[in-house]
Parts: structure tokens; sequence; C-alpha cells
């Protein structure tokens, strides 16, 4: 299937594979979609007061900078500083590239595009929002910055843009991760990060968390409560989130600004925009500059979010007010949400076990602007490994699943006959996850699904703890 | 020292960070180098009847096309294929790249740029050779191709482009690398790739080698033994290699045909250039497509190859006639050897223990027209740290002897105000490496050094099996 050359070679030598931006045309501002929306996210609130939360109000904890990013419904375009556009040249324009290889192994008549974020030095799209958190964290005098990450993709990325900017950084990285991917955790400390596995011992959150389960393999959710508690109490210091919160997905809309300008160089449009979602960073990076589109002049493009069946928030959570954390530090956002006690299983993709989706991505579910697909695991790696072997790149776990998700809509062209014109994101690369692949090519992750029973059971036993 | 963004912040933003050309630049010729050299590389030898060889003579080991190519002296160019050219744009072309960090670091006037070839989806230039060897072999009506693989940089690409133009591969991959490094042969496997760690049970080079050494960790010289056993022994098979041979520097000169348009574009032209050095592909092609100026229009340029001290062919090795293989079962090849019985340390820098160098590199250095360093392993992580931070790309142990020599060079223009031009080759990334850096972290390469005695003892020993 994925051999290439065969006696039916198709010359592809006038055909462009890569459509790169000069590094005049990368973009100078970030696209924030709060302004256009017609329906504004809620506002966060207090968990005691209930009041709703201003930007002034978040400022002991994250950059000031990025709070009022956060809170900006206004401002449709936000100025990149120089010294970001500065860092970005480092490895951007990242490529469109045509995805023929993949066309062929389908055999499709749909023209299938992926942004590839995987060229970027730390492995995936991670760095477009590190760079300017950890630089806007310097302007403002911070001296240490503490972060979470899951698969590690984040903590790499943002230890390295600490690195950049001199400040210190500390990463908790969710447990199961820390052992499943452990060159991730090198790659943190060689840019001089401290790693520490959560749920741990060094925070009161942490020992909490263990004293109700000693073997907590870890999420998302506990190691935002450790970072955010480590940025609390140390002087000089402040947090900063990879995903779910309004300014990541702001300064992650760089990619889709360059997609559009790059797919006007191949002289099409998206009828569809597929990224995978963990709590939306990369997602909402490659869809809202096109959906931008879609609300002021009504272009007709779909929009799919691709999670994994086994933490399907956008597919099977409530849309409600909930904590972003394990241990109900952080304010409550009004999000589609598994429950912030939800735990998990244990999949590849760590950068997508998270509870709850952002609020933006949220409200923008809730008006049916988009759609949502969840994709078992065995099916992720399939595509994955399809996709290796077609266009020379091992995708990352969780960029399998946007895969896996255009797989679906080029094999309904083949049906149809249509020539649908889709733009997936690829994420990152998997190089770091190898060892998810050793399964899958060994036949084991056969026999590790994702059960309705076993998804119900999480559900209810999140639902336990959150009363 | 990498804290980039100071007081002193100076402003890039005029300034272009990577130079990237268009797809109709891309190469559509090899460089031959044999063509233009006034002293012609000798002949391999017959080891048995002593006689030069022709290329049909190497006709049962390699595709014939590869054995023109080896022994092609006339032709100044050899032209591309266009379904190799398809497949180059894939990756290609890869950026060249200033290295504004790296020289801001280190506090030099040196202008210092970078070919990155580390962004290949295989993550090394080896898929500038693989593609080429499998596109002829399939062409020939091959089925099954054999090689054999170090750090499995050259493994990882042969089997991708095994899969892409529908060949079944089998990889020998040294024992020690093998183990080192896991996750390359997850890489090779997950394209299909059948990987068997070197000096193995499988052949009877394999065996013959476990039995007098049952702990032998393997090298270069036993995998190419095994590698080319199977390749002899199998129906409708060849045997390809991912370094040494003329061939492969010819195809690897894509690099420097590339890299000499970007310097134009950058407007500069190298008073330097460095690569690190295995067997010579990588050095062969950022170095040759430069050195034609040197040899037709006089061009000063010095050419500088990095090789670990503990493999020091071209600095320590003997200008002589010698076995491509542990086993001797190639032809002769008139090279700087150091045995190739030669048991070279344990080093990170898998693709760089070999024990020969080419025959085109022997004889350009034979003739003073290149320059060779030998680098520490010490040195090569604090030079491969130091780049990482300040540039963001982890490298590959191996190329990591390359920015180490660049280092030393751009150091001396400290001292000397010069503003020298030093283009270097980043022949791979080093995500796959990273448990070496963990070491390296750890303080533990500190207590790993080869001391003068150690290499005595290697080229004695070597020299008593040559007997």
């Amino acid at each position: 299937m994925c051999q290439i050359f065969t006696k039916n070679y198709t010359k592809m030598s006038n055909k462009t594979k890569r459509f790169i931006l000069p590094e005049e045309e990368i973009p100078r501002y970030w696209y924030n979609i709060q302004a256009d929306m017609v329906n504004k996210p809620l506002p966060p609130i207090h968990p005691a007061t209930k009041q709703p939360l201003k930007a002034e109000d978040l400022f002991p904890i994250f950059p000031e900078e990025c709070c009022r990013q956060e809170m900006n419904q206004t401002d449709q375009w936000i100025e990149i500083p120089e010294e970001v556009r500065d860092m970005y040249k480092y490895y951007r324009s990242t490529p469109l590239v045509r995805a023929y290889g993949l066309e062929k192994a389908l055999g499709t008549p749909a023209h299938i595009y992926f942004k590839n974020e995987s060229v970027s030095p730390m492995g995936s799209h991670k760095l477009n929002s590190a760079l300017p958190q950890a630089y806007y964290a310097k302007q403002e005098g911070t001296t240490n910055i503490t972060t979470e990450t899951g698969a590690g993709q984040w903590g790499a990325a943002l230890s390295y843009a600490a690195r950049l900017f001199g400040l210190e950084a500390a990463v908790y990285q969710v447990k199961i991760s820390y052992e499943q991917k452990p060159y991730r955790r090198s790659i943190m400390q060689t840019f001089g990060a401290q790693v520490t596995p959560s749920p741990s011992m060094s925070t009161r959150a942490g020992k909490d968390i263990l004293t109700r389960d000693p073997f907590h393999q870890g999420s998302l959710g506990t190691a935002i409560s450790e970072a955010i508690e480590l940025a609390m109490m140390t002087p000089n210091c402040k947090y900063t989130l990879g995903s779910v919160l309004n300014h990541v997905g702001l300064h992650q809309t760089i990619i889709g600004l360059e997609a559009e300008k790059q797919m006007a160089m191949a002289g099409e449009y998206p009828d569809m925009v597929i990224g995978c979602f963990g709590g939306g960073s990369n997602f909402s990076g490659i869809a809202f500059p096109f959906m931008r589109h879609t609300i002021l002049e009504g272009k007709q493009t779909r929009y799919i979010a691709a999670e994994p069946d086994s933490c399907p928030k956008l597919t099977r959570g409530k849309f409600e007010y909930d904590f972003g954390d394990e241990s109900g530090l952080t304010p409550l956002l009004p999000m589609y949400t598994l429950g912030h006690n939800f735990r998990p299983a244990n999949i590849h993709a760590g950068g997508l076990r998270y509870h709850g989706a952002g609020v933006i991505i949220s409200q923008l579910l809730k008006d049916k602007m988009m759609e949502a697909v969840d994709i078992p695991q065995l099916e992720t790696f399939q595509a994955g490994t399809l996709f290796a072997r077609a266009e020379g790149i091992i995708p990352a776990p969780e960029s399998s699943h946007a895969i896996a998700a255009t797989i679906r809509e080029a094999k309904k062209c083949i049906e149809t006959g249509e020539e649908k014109v889709i733009l997936f994101n690829l994420s990152g690369h998997g190089l770091i996850d190898m060892a998810a692949y050793d399964q899958y090519i060994a036949g084991n992750l056969q026999n590790y699904r994702v059960t309705d029973d076993d998804l119900n059971k999480s559900l209810a036993d999140a639902d336990a703890l959150n009363k």
C-alpha cells in the first residue's frame, strides 16, 4: 500500500510538496478569536466568593501580560513582541505539506495537507507559547517559573524558553509519562530545568494526593496543582501553562495564520480543519484563524477536534464550571469537563490526558461552531504507522489522533468521489515515543483498550470525589 | 552565557536566520569530485588476485548503478533520478542557518553557519543516499536489501527508503548501539525492517567473530561482514552501505550544493567547512562541492574533518590497503586505517566508530587538500550542550564533533578578532541519544576517557589480529 513507486509511478516533479513562507512573511500579530465570537466565553469565577475574576486577580499566578491577554475580548489582533518574533525565526515558518504519500496510500481523491509543527527543535508546537510566556515573565522581573507537563512536549519547550531568557524552570511531569518517556526528562534537564514526577512529596497538594492514593500515576491535574503551589510559595516566581487557557491558544494561532498564507500559495482553501485535542492549544492554533472567516464571512469549513476515547471531554463531558486542577487551586472555569478528579487511562498520548477543554473551545462547541470525534488508541497507532510509512515522519501519539480523524474523512471521499481539501495539524513527532510504537509493533496495544465500562467507572469515581 | 535577551539585546529582526531554497532550486545533479581530482583515488583490489577491480566486479554485491558511480572518474555531474528528486522534496532543501545564538554565547566575531540536516524525517543526512540506493536496487529488479548500521541513523533511513520503494530490508546493527539506542531499532521496525544485533549467530561471519570473542560488542566492521554475507547468500538481494564508499559521498553532495546556493543568498562564502567524520559521508557531502572551487579556481578554503580521539583514523591511521569489514569479505581499499580489526571504545557517537576513511577522503588528506582534528568525547558533549542551549537543537553525538571543532575555530577568532566565515554540517539531531546526554548531565562522562595507553593497546591488538 505504501509502495509509492510501482509501475504506475505518477510524476510529481512539477508539483510542490512543501510550502514555506519567507521569514518576512511570518505573521507579526496573533489572532484573538474572543474579539469576534458572537457568544463570548463566560468569565472564570472565584471558588470562594463566586465572583467573576478580572485580569488583575490572576496577576499573582501568571505573567501579567498573559492575564490581560486571557481576558481580552476586544482586540482582534495582538502584536507579537519583536524578541519573540526573533526566536520564532529559529524554526518558523513551519512547512505546510501536501500529503501526496498518504493520499496515494489511501487511494483517496481528497487533497490532504498538514502543517508540520514537528520540525520545531523541541519536536512540537509547544514552543510557540513557551517563548512569549517566558519572555513576558522575564520582562516583568520574574526570576523563576514553574509548570506542569504530560508527555513532556510542553515541559521541554518551556525549559528551553526559560534558558533562553535567563529564567530558572521547575517542571512537574505526570508520573506515568516521567516513567514512559525518560528522554523527554533528559531533554528538559539538558536545558537546565529541574524535573519532578507528580504527584510528589515536594508540595502540600502532592502529599495530599499521595496520602489518598499512594499509587496515583499522576495526571495533568495533579501536576498543575503542584506547579501552582510551588509558584505561589516561591518569591519572584510565576506559573505557566501549556494549554487550556485563552492566551495559550492565542499564541498558537501563529500556526493557522501561517497555514492560511501557505494554503493560498497552494491555491486551495480547507473544507475541513482537524487537530488533536488535549486542552486545546494546537487545535486552537490551527483552527481559529480559519474560523474567523466562518464567523465574519460565513465560510463553510468544518472544524474537527480529535480526542482519545479514554478521555472524551468534548464528546462525553458536561458543560459546567469546574476546577482546572486536581486539588482545586485554580479558578472555576466554564468548560466541557469529565470532572477535575477524573483519572484517564494510561494511554500513550500523555498530552491528551486532561479532564477539561479550554473555555473558548467549550463555548464554540456549545455553539456548534465545531465538532469533536473520539478515537480508540489502537486506531491512532494504525493511523500513525500508515502515515509514517507514507510520509516518512513518525508522528507523536497525540498527533496521530488528528491523522486518524483525517483518514476517516479521506475514506469518506473515496466513497463519494469528492476532492475535499483537508488540513490537519501535525502537532509533533513521535521520536521520543518509540516505546509506544514498540508495544504496537509487538501487538500489545490490542490488549489495551478502554471499554465503556472502564470509562463509566472512571466518570463515576470522579463524580464521587467531587462530592 | 546563553541568556540571549539581556539588557544589551541586539535586534536581529532585519537579519535572516534561516536560508531555504525554493523546491525548483533543489539541485538536479550530484557532484562527482573524482572527475576533478588531480590525483585520482587508487583502485580497490581483489584480495586474492591482487588485481584492480572494475565496476562489473562489484555487481554481485551492490546495485549496478552504484558500482558505476563508484568507479566513475570522468563525469563531473551525475543526474539525480526524477523519482529520487521527488522524494528529496519530502524534506529538502534543508535550511542553512546562521548560528546567531551560538556566536553570541561564544562572543566570537566569526560568522557561523550550519547546514541543518537534522530536519530530515529520519533525523540525519543519511536519507540522501538511502533513497537513491533503494531506488536503483528496485529499478534493477532486486527484492531484498541488507545493510549495517551503527547508531542507527543509516539503518533508519534505509528502512524507510526500502519501504517506500517496496523492498524488504534486513539491518545488522552494532550490538552496543542496539542496546544503547533502542528507539532507533523501533524506528527501523516501524518501517517494517528486520533488525539483528551484530555480531550475531545468523551468519558464518558473526559466528566466527563470536567464537573468537563471545563478548564482542560489535563494530561497523562486524555488521558489514554480516550484511554482505546475507546479501550474497540471498537470491535477488543486494547490499547497501551508508558511508565510506564513493557513491555514498556522491549522493551526499546534495548537502554542499544546496549550501553553496544558500551561502550566496546570505552573501558570504566559507573560509572553513567542517564536518564530523566516521567513514566520510556527511563530511564529503558538505565539503566536496566547495572543494571544487579550490581545485578548479584556487579558492582558499580550509576543510576540516572532526573525528573522535578514540577512533582517530585520519590523525593516527596509516595510509594502506585494508579491508572495509572485520572478516575481510570486502575488496581491499586504499585508505587511512587503524586496521580492520581495530575495536574502538564504546563512545556514544556510534556512527563514528569505523576503522577506516573512504578512498577519496584518504587521497585528499594525503594530498593535503583537507585537515583532520580529533576530539575527546567530553569536549563533544560540552559543545553539544552549549549548542543546544544557544540554538535550541540537541545535536547527535556524532554532529557534536563538528560543533566542537567549530567552537575551537570560533574561539581563535576571538583572539585574532577576525570575522571568519565558518560553515559546519549539523548531520543529525540527538533526540534518540538522550541516554548519552543523561550520562553527561550526571557527570559520568568525565570518568570515561580514552587514554593514549588505551588507544595504543587497541592499535596493537588490531595489528596482532591482522597478522
